[in-house]
């Protein structure tokens, strides 16, 4: 019997209009859309697994998928096909025939995301779910000097949800760069690995070093603690992008 | 018996889901938006004159419209308390009280728009309704060197919606800025006015240089015609924003 082939799909999305990535009960999911609109293509059922399983409102210029076909339908001519089914807030930016063994989880090296703060007295019309909106004036300079606390290799342990569990917890930050442009602020990071609302709890603990609540030095202690109640709020999810997955 | 005072608002709007700024049967206009949030408010009917009337899904970063009113709310109060009646895709960034004179349209020495391009296989599904989706690739070198030719004054005729009537059709830009940063192309555009769809028709014109149809030095030519069929197409309501005006 003939194998399957294995498509991969880099997707980008507005997550707004989502209950996030991955399929649930009761309501729809971007994994969902996407899986319909393979089925409706290729006329059979389809089992798409993603890199990130990214929350409700999270965004993505580049989530990487995989699945599994016995289409003809070329590699390269699946976003063409997909983009004319799917939704204008769900679109495939690439698709590629691939090893039959890669994984779009598994096999992923790291991953970048970004972070975006609108710090401004009023909210901003145009950023209302694209950004985090902070209405008092952060101190950037002191964000700056906290940022630089992250990276490198760490236990994240009070930089995950409380209550989530992995089997690690150390992580490699390869880089956090943040960046002011007027009202905006935005942080980008990756790393080999996120544990679960990582990247949010950072962009919420140096919202807090902006706002005076934390120091840059505290973040040293926070990361030894390994005590989630240590660091910052969860920043909400409108702010948060998923750039790249590394391979 | 007293005079009425003269409120100045500054707002930003996410034009997607109106039908333009102008007030218009069987639509929803974010002028009867603001209209009606003010006249809750204030308890009294009130008459909103705005400096630009943006089409239907053309956005604002700094739209300006002002109101008379015998309210006692002070002036730099109006945008906290409108803000928290209004919708989420209009805010109102500053509120004053100015002189009973100013006049939003009248008073207006100048104007500057922002229209975006989305040059990339595919469209974008973050930018879906902020930019003008554009397929295939653009010689900005080219685009750029176009752009000159519309700095300064000059009868800009050919760079009018078909049909359309103003008693003088002179128009002097004061500057035309063009950048480029991945995928998108920003067009930066200020005058002391602008004719109906003008600034559209230079977008629209921009493009068809980058694609080659016309090139440059025909820009001169065109401008001189005063012909709108020698001029390009114009470019979507959605790309197009209005980021300020001068007074």
């Amino acid at each position: 019997m003939e194998e399957a082939r294995n498509i991969k799909l880099t997707i980008e999305y507005d997550g707004t209009n989502y209950h996030g990535w991955q399929s649930q009960k009761n309501a729809v999911a971007i994994q969902d859309v996407i899986e319909n609109t393979i089925t409706k293509l290729t006329g059979s059922g389809c089992s798409l697994c993603g890199c990130s399983r990214t929350d409700a409102g999270v965004h993505a210029y580049g989530q990487v998928a995989n699945f599994h076909t016995f289409s003809t339908i070329p590699g390269d001519k699946f976003s063409y096909a997909l983009n004319g089914l799917l939704p204008e807030d769900i679109i495939v930016v690439n698709s590629e025939e691939v090893d039959t063994r890669f994984h779009a989880r598994y096999s992923a090296k790291g991953k970048k995301y970004k972070y975006i703060i609108y710090n401004s007295p009023f909210p901003s019309a145009l950023l209302r779910n694209r950004a985090c909106f902070v209405s008092t004036p952060l101190n950037f300079e002191n964000m700056l000097k906290a940022a630089e606390f992250f990276q490198g290799k760490h236990d994240f342990s009070a930089f995950r949800a409380a209550g989530s569990s992995t089997e690690t917890t150390v992580r490699t930050i390869f880089d956090l760069e943040l960046a002011q442009r007027d009202s905006i602020i935005e942080m980008d990071i990756s790393g080999d690995g996120f544990l679960y609302n990582m990247v949010r709890i950072i962009a919420g603990t140096l919202i807090y070093v902006g706002h005076g609540k934390l120091v840059p030095e505290d973040m040293e202690g926070i990361i030894e603690s390994r005590k989630r109640g240590r660091a910052g709020k969860t920043a909400p999810a409108q702010g948060l992008y998923l750039s790249k997955v590394f391979y």
